[in-house]
């Protein structure tokens, strides 16, 4: 049994005639002699509407029941696509999360899957069966509903390619792969033939949107390649694999991410373990940081800055006000008003120049640079968010990511 | 543990607003001192609207999909409801048909509770929390979702009420209860303070579309009471319950049924076997008919005339044509132009007089009566369907249903 995954995203399904084109392409793949299990988003905007539904209700609704809510969209795809597949004489058997046994953790609204108990997918996949699987959701330990996060089919996906031993894992999205960099931003963006797991992770992490980082983790651990293209053209998008040392270019993508705000506390005295209580504290309230910078002692004080995603800074300006009391501070800033732009290559470990250069196209530009982190595949740097497209281009032309990179080592 | 089930149907939580009403009524009953566990259904049209959908896709919708995708209003339901009512500072808890263990049949579309597993249900009443159940849906016994049929909700409000031991079952509707006859047709018509199981199942039956005929079947056999009342005003609704004798009027209500068409088979040749060969193969097909009849034989043939429900009449006069054409007889005749007005009353079993006074009070209108109907405590006449609202008049006038006829006994 040659068994593939596909994965069509909310617009992908959204209204009849776009269903009827997924089924379309789902028994085409069957035709073509591989056993088909396909994940299906909510059709559309249906989540936004529910969350907006649920927010006239309350404001702030429970997450067990959130997840009751937001689990009936997909739902609806999977019945629908399922109906479409039959029509155009396969068999097909839609399965929700829990009949598709994906068991996860019950951390409601962001849960982690723990296993897939896949007896029943693998039973209709044996059955010559179109097994469609509603995505984004699954059942917890205490047999609750629950779901996995925004990009939460993405994961469904791959670790049920994972699971089933697929051949490969299908993403089919609004754009046409993964490019170097956002095509509206830069015209001449490259659409990429293939990146490394470690570097679309990094992508994912620092702003690019076309996979979660949670599926990208899984599809790394558990070595699935899984292609990223478009539902609506049918060129070969953009392959998430294993990538040989030699196959690897230097320098792979830029990406931008404008949806954190910095949070400084000034004049923090500069005592050991300060910044284990502050961040600590943190930390126990649930709320994820992402870049930390501690700036020089000055006068037995120091100014702490950190990165919040926008989502959570209100929360996070509450517990710090807090602890900058609690240690006499002199008091907490929260600027909305950031941008961060990072660079990914694998390459980029065996070439030390690579941050200079990037630090360079930046100050040509006149953009001043305000918090800087690294990896040993990644540079981000904080900047004013007005700046963004501007540096986005710098750097983009700076590594001249609009041309073939790869089998071809550069001299930086 | 005193418990009651309230139901809640689609206009009650069409909206935030309805939603948040229904939460007051819940918590309402909550804090008089009940265990209260709650059953809705799919918001406004949304059902009708998941239908419209399928029927884009597909012509003959899978009857498994088809239920995968109905299902998915009461849980919308459930979940915003539990969220308005821990808004108002109760503990409550969304479950599925699935998560209340209603266990059905496999009958798509159309299947039968065959067992209420309802531990979780009793779990969180135990606790104190208010249990929110999904109506109109269950999991068959090879684990797949199903649903029980147009009005289906009533009956696992009333299922749910037999399985808890609940003191009463309250179905909050859109009427303020069962009255004589249709106030719309009959402005004068009488609220019903109560109506007996036996009496409320042939209304049902015979067209009155406040509850469902199978809700009420599981009412009379577990002998749950049921409140039938608006979820807009407070005023007491309808109790169906077991009535007694000396509270029992003759007469209690007269309805009509515009819903099914007429088939009749022209000039069967009268042979013994004929009508068994008939309706057995009609019911091969799975053809609900309601009634029957057979004219008297002329020059060793005769004329049979069934009705049906005009969903099925399409495929009726198939099944129908094909056996006229095996039994040799001159053809089918299909009328939709008829209704079924029908008089309800328990104490017609010792009063001979009832049916002879309804046949005269049409034929004082000059209605003509085509087919007749009887059962001990029902009478129903087939007249042409634009008589209806005359005829309904009529009867109702004819035994003063609009005056109190409780624990008097009249001269008929």
């Amino acid at each position: 049994m040659r068994v593939i995954v596909q994965k069509f995203g909310g617009t992908s399904v959204d209204g009849a005639e776009r269903i009827k084109n997924v089924a379309r392409r789902v028994v085409d793949a069957k035709r073509a002699g591989y056993s088909v299990c396909v994940v299906v988003s909510a059709p559309g905007d249906m989540t936004d509407k529910l969350v907006d539904m649920a927010y006239e209700i309350t404001d702030s609704p429970p997450p067990r029941e959130m997840d009751m809510l937001l689990s009936t969209g997909e739902r609806i795809s999977i019945a629908l696509l399922s109906m479409a597949v039959q029509k155009l004489g396969e068999q097909a058997t839609s399965f929700t999360g829990s009949q598709a046994g994906i068991i996860t953790d019950s951390s409601h609204t962001k849960a982690r899957i723990v296993e897939i108990k896949a007896d029943r997918v693998l039973d209709a996949l044996k059955r010559g069966c179109i097994a469609i699987v509603a995505g984004f959701q699954g059942v917890s330990t205490e047999k609750d509903v629950t779901t996995l996060g925004r990009g939460g089919s993405d994961t469904t996906a791959v670790a049920l390619a994972a699971r089933l031993g697929a051949e490969f894992c299908e993403i089919y999205t609004d754009v046409e792969g993964v490019f170097t960099t956002d095509p509206r931003i830069v015209p001449e963006a490259r659409k990429l033939p293939y990146v490394s797991y470690e570097e679309m992770l990094e992508m994912a992490a620092t702003g690019a949107r076309v996979l979660n980082a949670r599926s990208v983790e899984f599809a790394r651990v558990y070595r699935v390649p899984v292609h990223v293209r478009s539902s609506f053209v049918p060129d070969e998008g953009t392959w998430v694999k294993e990538v040989s040392e030699m196959e690897q270019p230097v320098i792979t993508a830029v990406t931008y991410d404008k949806s954190e705000a910095k949070v400084t506390i000034r004049k923090v005295p500069d005592r050991p373990g300060i910044a284990a209580k502050v961040f600590g504290t943190i930390a126990e309230e649930n709320i994820n940081i992402d870049m930390i910078i501690q700036n020089i002692s000055e006068d037995g004080s120091t100014d702490i800055s950190f990165t919040v995603s926008k989502d959570e800074v209100a929360r996070a300006r509450e517990v710090t006000e807090q602890i900058a009391r609690e240690l006499g501070a002199k008091g907490v800033e929260v600027d909305p008003g950031i941008a961060k732009v990072s660079l990914i290559g694998a390459g980029m470990r065996t070439h030390p120049g690579v941050a200079a250069k990037m630090f360079d196209a930046l100050a040509r530009k006149g953009i001043n640079i305000e918090m800087i982190t690294t990896s040993p595949i990644k540079i981000s740097c904080v900047i004013r968010e007005e700046k963004t497209e501007e540096a986005v281009r710098a750097v983009h032309d700076a590594f001249e990511l609009d041309k073939d990179q790869a089998y071809e080592e550069k001299e930086i």
